[in-house]
């Protein structure tokens, strides 16, 4: 029953989602979580890149005593996870990524064909169907990429005409039909859980909608009972929230992300560029 | 009658619209292209970091003996043009943004009412308002920030019940009533100029849509001839677009931007970061 932090980190804000989820499902916990402001979205990002951000960061999250580090973001866990476990197991570190659970999880449980909506680049690198194909080689696994969703929902429309025809524009996709579940692989998409709820009822389908910031904290919370890791809820936890680039509009969004005032402090951990090099380079 | 190109440069492939429209206006010309799609979306990060990315950018187009340079970034028009301007100068290079033609554009007209819309970066930093303003008082000026319309358009709804309803949403706000006339204020809206002109015809409004790129265009054709450094359109110019990051989904959307294929060539010119400060970063 130590006092030591869990580290999150995402691209940006989206992350949010898993913190919540986490505190949620282990209330006592302390959090440092980094969003890599700078350098979003990785989507778009080439995996050399992702590679070198995610290791920078998660050394940062070791040097602050963090005892367990989640990848929060679907690009960094694709092609980053090998490398930031690695680094993280010379310091006894476990690492959870916001893929392998949610896999493992759907392998459970056995279904016939499964839907899993992202954004491009989630959805272009087939992680999840070639994960889940890996462990049950009967299992229909139909991708799609639905780009609009993350910035509708960051743009703050999560409710009404618009994101309802969007979500509608989407999920009628013809790859999707007859899914018994769906997976939301996007940090973003727990704030539309409902709506994508609403759309299946209004159709009398039953679709169970896989959110996996929850799958993730409810997962979290069972790795930190089996090592003997959970924080006493007797010390009160505060937490910190680095972005490595601020910016008011962050600080706003964050809003939408988490529930509670998200105080949002600058990094310096990315000593970036510099067309001048004998600038010194803040580190 | 000389041979060198203009340097264009945008936070990603939105400014491929601005180069559509200065090779419209000017068809003789060589295009140097740099979208820092590493570093993407400006718009969210701070000032001084948007500056030393343009400044990086700049010092390449320079060393690449571009006779102008267009910075084709809202953003970095507003907090990056004074340093790019002071740098170019140093090698007699005239620089361009996206804000100042459109300022001088809308104060010619003599319009009451402006509307102005952009990403919530732009419309945030108020530099529209402000600089017509400093020109003329007396003209209304209403900015109305638009945070879906790039990545909806990104997302390739263009046409459309989406499109229609998202663009409906907006432009019916109530601040922007009475306008005479609409700034286009991000690189990707030229895209949708049509649908917006739709949106007023069919109310049977008499605004005029002004698509900031055409704008630029138009100006850039008219310094070129005030410095006499037209290209001669005898040498058949091969254009150059280099990305400082390079994805897939890059190469397919610019084809959202550009009418013609544009082979993306990778760029070095950030030596970023470095978790392990022994790695040579490459240059």
């Amino acid at each position: 029953m130590g006092t030591r932090p869990i580290g999150i980190f995402d691209s940006g804000i989206g992350g949010l989602t898993v913190a919540n989820a986490v505190l949620k499902a282990s209330p006592g916990e302390k959090l440092i979580y980094f969003g890599d402001t700078a350098h979003l979205p990785y989507g778009e990002k080439s995996p050399e890149t992702i590679r070198r951000y995610s290791q920078t960061i998660a050394a940062f999250l070791l040097a602050n005593d963090c005892k367990l580090i989640i990848i929060a973001c679907n690009s960094a866990s694709s092609v980053a996870f090998e490398a930031v476990r690695d680094q993280a197991a010379e310091f006894g570190v476990p690492v959870v990524n916001v893929i392998d659970p949610v896999v493992e999880f759907v392998v459970k449980r056995g279904y016939h064909k499964v839907g899993v909506i992202g954004t491009r680049a989630t959805i272009g690198a087939q992680v999840f169907p070639q994960k889940i194909l890996a462990l049950d080689p009967k299992m229909d696994v139909a991708s799609l990429a639905t780009p609009l969703l993350a910035p509708m929902i960051e743009s703050g429309f999560v409710k009404g005409d618009i994101s309802r025809l969007v979500i509608e524009n989407y999920l009628e996709d013809p790859a999707l039909e007859q899914i018994e579940a769906l997976v939301l692989a996007c940090t973003h998409y727990p704030l539309i859980k409902d709506e994508i709820e609403n759309f299946y009822a209004a159709k009398g389908l039953q679709v169970e909608i896989l959110a996996t910031n929850e799958i993730v904290a409810r997962y979290v919370h069972q790795l930190l009972e089996e090592h003997g890791i959970q924080r006493s809820s007797e010390n009160k936890a505060i937490h910190h929230f680095y972005v490595s680039d601020y910016t008011e509009s962050f600080e706003q969004t964050t809003r939408l992300f988490y529930t509670k005032e998200v105080p949002l402090e600058q990094s310096f951990i990315f000593r970036e560029e510099a067309s001048d090099p004998e600038e010194p380079s803040p580190v």
